[in-house]
């Protein structure tokens, strides 16, 4: 870790890496993108990046790689924001880029999924973060920030460093809100009451959004027994959550306008899903600990017969 | 009853009803239907029919009604093939032709849709059938029958009758074959193996066909757990089927090309959808005997939560 302006690489800079490489690069710190889909625009334009929070402006990383193996030199903080999907090893993509004191900063949707990282990496030091934007890719380069815009930090498995605390403060400065938590994986577990709940019923019958989920007092009991489902789990992996948190995010989801999850916009674009990082490795958590989750398991079953159904038709 | 040429009376002659009534018309039956949606044609050009199994032909009913206060005499039979949907009263629609000694015939799908109708005309012989049939209407007075082609029949609640016997043989002799049955309910049940599941869960992720609902073992091993469910209930409900049930349907429906449910097909072309009667009234009969059904239970919320957001979101 640098004292002063320290050295970041970004490794999948889509909308939400784009957005928080933006906010760290103006408090001045070495910003550098790995970035394959838009390669040839960001490295010519940069992301050109609509946001009420921090402005209109551009984005130019200090350099922009179309490969983790195009890094020079081993950066401060390795930032890993790719989708978590079957197939891709995350650990080997970054390899290349990390040296002996870089710290990796994860800021991915799922559960569960610091563990692989921090055995393949067991020297470094590894944070874990949950962030709560609502960002979007426009169009080759441009990203639109359209709602919220801040993160939970901590070390994986838990606790607080200094290297957190230097990454947090750049946040902060940078407008985006970093609040350190000491049990940051039961950060993630609450998150994923949401996330492992609205997301993967968001795909069922043609794409739902959040207003559509939650229309009649029986459609709010079924996304309450869902977020049940995910407290049992956390807790019987030791990570027992707030009992209002259930009431909290009905409340605000209800005040929220209509909401297309990740997972939706994902569906309807033809992406890949990530079902098994938001919802597939909390079941699998719930059958180790034999939580009686029979919501979760049917949402999980019938999520991947329409993943896997679509993408053969596709073909 | 009638000996000879009985008077039959087909209220919501859709693609099945058209159907059904020109085997019978071909018969000898005066075959007369009630038809709202295609009326003008209809009553004009009669049905267009395209069928392997009758040949393509023209079935131009004795009379063609707009409404079922237009009948003048009651039937001998009454043919009931409307879909069934919460708000619509059958018993109401059909009193006006019903006479005392008209013997209600219904084909139409579902789970517990006979006792609404026995308790409405307890005087009258009431028949239930379960149809085998793939066909849809194709355009106005447009009928294309595509596979399959015959039907169980019987007395509700249970029992075989002459009146029951001499539609069979009618249908029958017009080359829809028609099994008679003294437990028409346990066939209905059976029916239910194959409709509870496939239907409901075909409608999640915008449409799934057979195929890619069977796609993988684990696939395979959910529908399944959702068969087994409405076996279950069945049993419970005093109708318990054979045990091989579900291997049969699993192996036949893999043998057939991939095929869109009724429901499907009704969700697609932004119809109302029969999910009280196909899986609604299972869920409900299996709640009675406490039956532990949480793929069912499961797929009912997420089926009616589809079914009122699409419906919310199309207004």
């Amino acid at each position: 870790m640098s004292t002063h302006s320290p050295s970041i690489l970004i490794v999948g800079a889509g909308a939400v890496g784009a957005l928080f490489g933006s906010a760290l690069a103006r408090q001045g710190a070495q910003v550098s993108v790995v970035c394959r889909s838009d390669y040839e625009q960001v490295k010519r334009d940069g992301y050109r990046i609509r946001s009420s929070l921090l402005g209109d402006h551009v984005f130019r990383p200090n350099a922009v790689l179309r490969d983790v193996t195009e890094n020079t030199s081993p950066p401060d903080y390795l930032i890993l924001a790719v989708k978590i999907l079957p197939g891709i090893d995350r650990a080997a993509l970054i390899r290349p880029a990390v040296g002996p004191r870089t710290v990796i900063v994860l800021i991915e949707n799922g559960i569960d999924i610091e563990e692989e990282i921090a055995q393949a990496f067991p020297q470094n030091e590894l944070l874990s973060s949950v962030a709560f934007v609502g960002v979007g890719r426009t169009g080759p380069g441009e990203v639109h920030h359209q709602s919220l815009g801040s993160m939970v930090l901590g070390r994986y498995p838990s606790g607080i460093t200094p290297a957190a605390q230097q990454l947090a403060a750049l946040f902060e400065a940078g407008k985006i809100g970093c609040k350190l938590h000491e049990r940051i994986v039961t950060v993630r577990w609450q998150k994923a009451v949401w996330n492992a709940s609205f997301n993967p019923i968001s795909i069922m019958g043609g794409v739902l959004d959040t207003t559509m989920m939650l229309r009649t007092p029986q459609d709010q009991a079924f996304i309450r027994r869902a977020m049940q489902e995910v407290c049992d789990i956390a807790a019987a992996a030791g990570h027992p959550l707030p009992a209002q948190v259930i009431d909290q995010l009905i409340a605000s989801t209800l005040g929220m306008p209509a909401y297309k999850t990740s997972m939706a916009q994902d569906f309807e674009s033809g992406r890949p899903l990530e079902i098994e990082a938001i919802l597939g490795n909390a079941v699998r958590v719930g059958r180790k600990h034999e939580v009686a989750m029979p919501v979760l398991e049917t949402v999980y079953a019938l999520a991947k017969m329409i993943e896997g159904g679509k993408g053969a038709a596709a073909k």
